[in-house]
C-alpha cells in the first residue's frame, strides 16, 4: 500500500466514488454535493432545508458542525482511499457570523496527512449567489482523525 | 435585571420551564430528557434513537456535538433565564471512546458565566445501565456563549 | 509492561521523581512546584515572577499556556512512568478571567489515558492567599498527548 | 473612529510601529522580526534562540503558543491600531510536526475581524533555508481576541 505521507500527487477516490461510499456509510442518500475535489482539496454544498433551519431563519450550529465533520471525513477519504479506518478524535470550530437560510458551502484542506493522525481545515460559507458570499466565512472548523490502516496489523 | 456574575446562587428556569423553552425554540418536541438541574449544573439523558446511529453500532459524532451544544444551551439558559439571547460561538469537542447504541448521558458545568461571554464543559456517556458507564466518557466538549441580553441596550 | 489503558490504581512516579525528571527533561532548575501528584490528578504551583508578567500586572497568556503544556506532562507521566515519550499534539485554552500578578495554580485530571493517546484537562487559577480564589478559574485547558511507549517497536 | 468591520481597505499601523508598539507592550527588546504586514495578513520570524530549545533540539511547545499568540496580536494591531485593548480569549493549537532547531516562521491570517471579537489563523514553518520548508507547517493555531475600543463607552 502507498505511503500516506507522500506529497500529495494523486487521489484514490473519483468524487463519484466518494459519494457512493457516504451514502453506504451513512445508510442514507447523501444530501452533500461534492462540487469539488483536487489536490488542494474538497468542496461540498448543502442544499438548504427546512430541518437545518431554527426559528428566526438561521441555520443550526449542528447543521455546521455535522458538514464540517462530513467534509472532513470525505476529504481525508479523497486521498487514503476506501480502505482506510478514520475516526474524528476532536473537533475545533468557531461561529463567526450568523449563517443565512440559504444553502451552506464548505470548503476543506488537508493541513497534515500522517501514517495515523490527519488534521483537516475547513471553512464554511452561506451562499445565497452573490459572488461575495464566499468572501465571508459563517464559520471555521479543524478536525482531527486518528486512521487505522485496513490490513496493516494483520500483514 | 441581576447581575448575571454573580455567584450562582438561584436558578431562573426549572426543568418544566427550560424543556418547554427548548420546545419552543427548536420548533420540535425535545427528544433530550433534562434530568437534573441544579447550582452545579446540567444532565440530559438522549434516549437511544436508529437516526442518531452510524452502521456498526455507533452513536454518531454529531448527535454528541448537537447534544453537547443544546446541553450548554440549557445550562446558560438555567442560570440567565429565558430572556437571554446567548449565541453559541465556538466548541472544542474530543471524542475518547466509541459511543455504543445505547442511551447518551450529558453533564454540563458552567466553567464562566460573565456579562457577554459563557464557557460550558460538557462530559458525555454511554449509558447502558452498567454504574461503571458514568466513570467512562465517550466525549468532552468545551463551548463557548456570546450573550446579549434583551433590554440592556434599551433600558 | 502494564496495561496503560487498565483503571488508575496506581502511580508510576512520586513527586520527588517527577520534579527530577522534568528537571533533566527542560535541562534547568523547575520553577513550578509539584504540590500533589495523585490517582485524581496532580496540582502544580508556579510560583509568581517578574519575567511572567505583563505590564499592568497581569501573569502572560504564554506563561499559562507553558504551566498548562508542563503540568500536563507531569500528570501524565505520574501514570506512565518515565518510560513514555508523550508528545503534545493539540491544546485548546479558554482564558477566562485576568490573572493577577500573583501564584498560578494548576489542576490537572486525566481525563483519557489510552495506548496511544491522552487526554488531560487542566484549570488554573490566581493564588493571592484568599480561599475563594480558588473558586474562580482564570483559564481552562484540554491539552491532548500523543504517545509512543519505548521499546515498544523494537521489543 | 472608523469602522472595524469594514472591509479591509487599510492598515493602520506600519511594521516599525508595530514594533515599536509591541516592545513598548513587553516591556524588552523584540526577538521576533515583523518580516510583512499587509491586507492578508502578517509574517513574524522568530529567530532560533538556545531558551527555546528542548534537549534533542527541538523548539518548545510553549515556544510555538507564544509565537502564535504574539502573531494573533500583531495582526489584530495593524488593523485596529495602537488604540485598541484587545485580550486573549482562546487559543486551539495542533502540532503537527517536530518542529528543527532553526528559525519559526508564522504566518497570521485574519479570519474575522468585528465589533468585539476577532479570530486569527496562524501556520508556523520550521525555516531552514529549503524553499520547501514553507510547505510543511510544524503547527497551525486559531486564535480569538476579545476587543474593546478605548473610548467606546466614553464617548
Amino acid at each position: 500500500m502507498a505511503d500516506p505521507e507522500a506529497p500529495a500527487t494523486e487521489l484514490r477516490m473519483s468524487i463519484g466514488e466518494l459519494t457512493e461510499f457516504m451514502t453506504a456509510a451513512f445508510d442514507r442518500p447523501l444530501t452533500w454535493r461534492i462540487e469539488r475535489s483536487d489536490l488542494d482539496g474538497v468542496r461540498v454544498r448543502q442544499p438548504v432545508q427546512s430541518s437545518d433551519l431554527r426559528p428566526g431563519g438561521t441555520v443550526s450550529g449542528p447543521t455546521l458542525m455535522s458538514l464540517a465533520d462530513g467534509i472532513s471525513y470525505i476529504a481525508v477519504l479523497a486521498r487514503i482511499g476506501p480502505q482506510a479506518l478514520a475516526v474524528t478524535t476532536s473537533m475545533n470550530i468557531n461561529f463567526m457570523r450568523r449563517p443565512r437560510a440559504v444553502d451552506v458551502v464548505a470548503d476543506a484542506m488537508i493541513l497534515k496527512l500522517g501514517r495515523t493522525l490527519a488534521l483537516v481545515e475547513v471553512t464554511m460559507y452561506s451562499d445565497g449567489g452573490d459572488p461575495r458570499d464566499l468572501e465571508r466565512p459563517v464559520a471555521h472548523a479543524v478536525v482531527t482523525y486518528s486512521m487505522a490502516l485496513v490490513g496493516r496489523e494483520g500483514t
